[in-house]
């Protein structure tokens, strides 16, 4: 059995493969897409590629049809990661090792590549890549625009600019941090019940991928401040230089490190339902959690 | 009968009530909503919402059926109005007469609003708000997608930022123009075949509407060199001192003019066989051209 880290760079893998197919077909060559796919193929890991995979397993379908969705997913998310980079939001001149795309391709050009990434994803969703029903279509387009929108991803960005070098409580925190980085991880596990077309466990899943969100940014939180920045590929306790709100800096590293402990027991708890078919659900929410970089 | 003048603003009322509805309905009232809701009421004329009112009128349509399309389309014109005035694109401090987004709230909140708007406007057309079957509801989504993208609109700035300073061809102009302009402006008269589910119109009436927007960047030309700034809301003379690849900047004024005629003889002539039913789109297109502000 291949380890959950070779698993992921062979979702990716596929995913990078069909969002270049699709590309190409559209015959989308000009020099903005330069700067498009610089964000897209920069060779992040694209663990939410996996993670959409996962929560396919449990209704084992067919894995043609996760592919087109997590590339829509990771068009999304490189969007915000390259908004997120800005010199007017978060200024980082470096993402997993290598210039941000307004350092290599000029700020203005950076937020339109964005915003071009993050309408290919509404492109790719309305298209026949997608190969299930309209209406299970339009559920997947609408779930997509709620969770990256004002009270979603551009919403927790928001919060996040705005929580900067001010002490916030837990609650505020985690609010924003399921805006900033939830909402997407909810889509990919909600997309799975949205294609199954099993209406009544959309809500269940969506809050499992809230919880490995916040999984998600508890291990980037622990790895900023104690981790490798080689293996992690940016500089690290940017957090702490830059006043981040962070839930270690509300409740402290060890009360933070039992609140991931609860919500690991809370994402097995709400997908023992579904025995074996959530087992690489479950060991993907491990991994995210013991992740080194 | 009234004037187009007091049509435009009839059909943006209606257009602001439903966004309004439509926002309030969604329990919308954080911090970065009033910057989106500060570059969506802020004033404009919203010709769009009756150039999509037009459209619809061919097909005898109700009208409660194009209000929330234009709904999605005033939220991408929005987004890409506040976009264009950042700083590191076209550097525009006032918007209407008034400051525009990112003075008012600072540069980050202006791209996250913009972002939102963009978002809103999906997640409008994959709502309930659209009464049409799923089919036309995807074609939908999917045209606007695509006009929004970098092949349309965000392709458009970014050829017209790129072309700044740089002498340009009429062909190279007209390409820039029509993503930036004639995209949205193709998609309001497009969506009414859409929803009128006559395919083989869609091709026609997105090729009016990119020659209306055509017309409408000539006649915004010919407002910069000659109109009255406090009519226009905002300084004028500003493409030549910005040095702004423009059509009248490649063919000169007269030439220009000339093309503006041939396009609106074509617009007709295009919509000739609809009869007495395109007449609104006619008298839209004549208005497009000779506006004043």
């Amino acid at each position: 059995m291949n380890s959950v880290t070779e698993k992921i760079k062979l979702s990716a893998d596929k995913v990078d493969d069909f969002l270049k197919k699709y590309f190409s077909k559209k015959n989308t060559n000009n020099d903005l897409f330069e700067a498009m796919s610089y964000g897209l193929f920069s060779g992040g890991k694209k663990i939410r590629t996996y993670l959409t995979k996962c929560a396919f397993d449990i209704y084992k379908i067919d894995e043609y049809k996760y592919i087109p969705i997590a590339g829509a997913i990771e068009c999304v998310h490189s969007y915000s990661l390259i908004h997120d980079d800005l010199p007017s939001m978060d200024n980082d001149d470096f993402r997993r090792g290598k210039e941000s795309t307004h350092k290599k391709f000029g700020e203005s050009t950076a937020i339109l590549a964005g915003n071009s990434l993050l309408t290919t994803a509404f492109e790719i969703l309305s298209s026949d890549e997608i190969n299930v029903d309209k209406e299970r279509k339009l559920n997947l387009i609408s779930a997509l625009s709620m969770c990256a929108g004002h009270k979603g991803i551009a919403g927790g960005q928001f919060l996040d600019l705005k929580f900067e070098k001010k002490q916030k409580n837990k609650k505020e925190i985690i609010d924003m941090q399921q805006k900033k980085t939830g909402e997407l991880m909810g889509f990919c596990c909600e997309s799975a019940a949205i294609v199954a077309g099993v209406e009544d466990d959309r809500e269940k899943l969506k809050e499992v991928g809230l919880n490995l969100g916040l999984l998600f940014q508890i291990s980037d939180d622990l790895l900023d401040r104690h981790g490798d920045s080689d293996k992690i590929g940016k500089p690290t306790k940017q957090d702490e230089i830059k006043g981040k709100a962070t839930i270690m800096s509300a409740i402290g590293e060890h009360q933070t490190k039992k609140l991931a402990q609860d919500i690991q027991s809370l994402i097995k708890e709400s997908l023992i339902s579904y025995g074996d078919s959530a087992w690489t659900l479950v060991e993907c929410a491990n991994y995210i959690f013991k992740r080194d970089h």
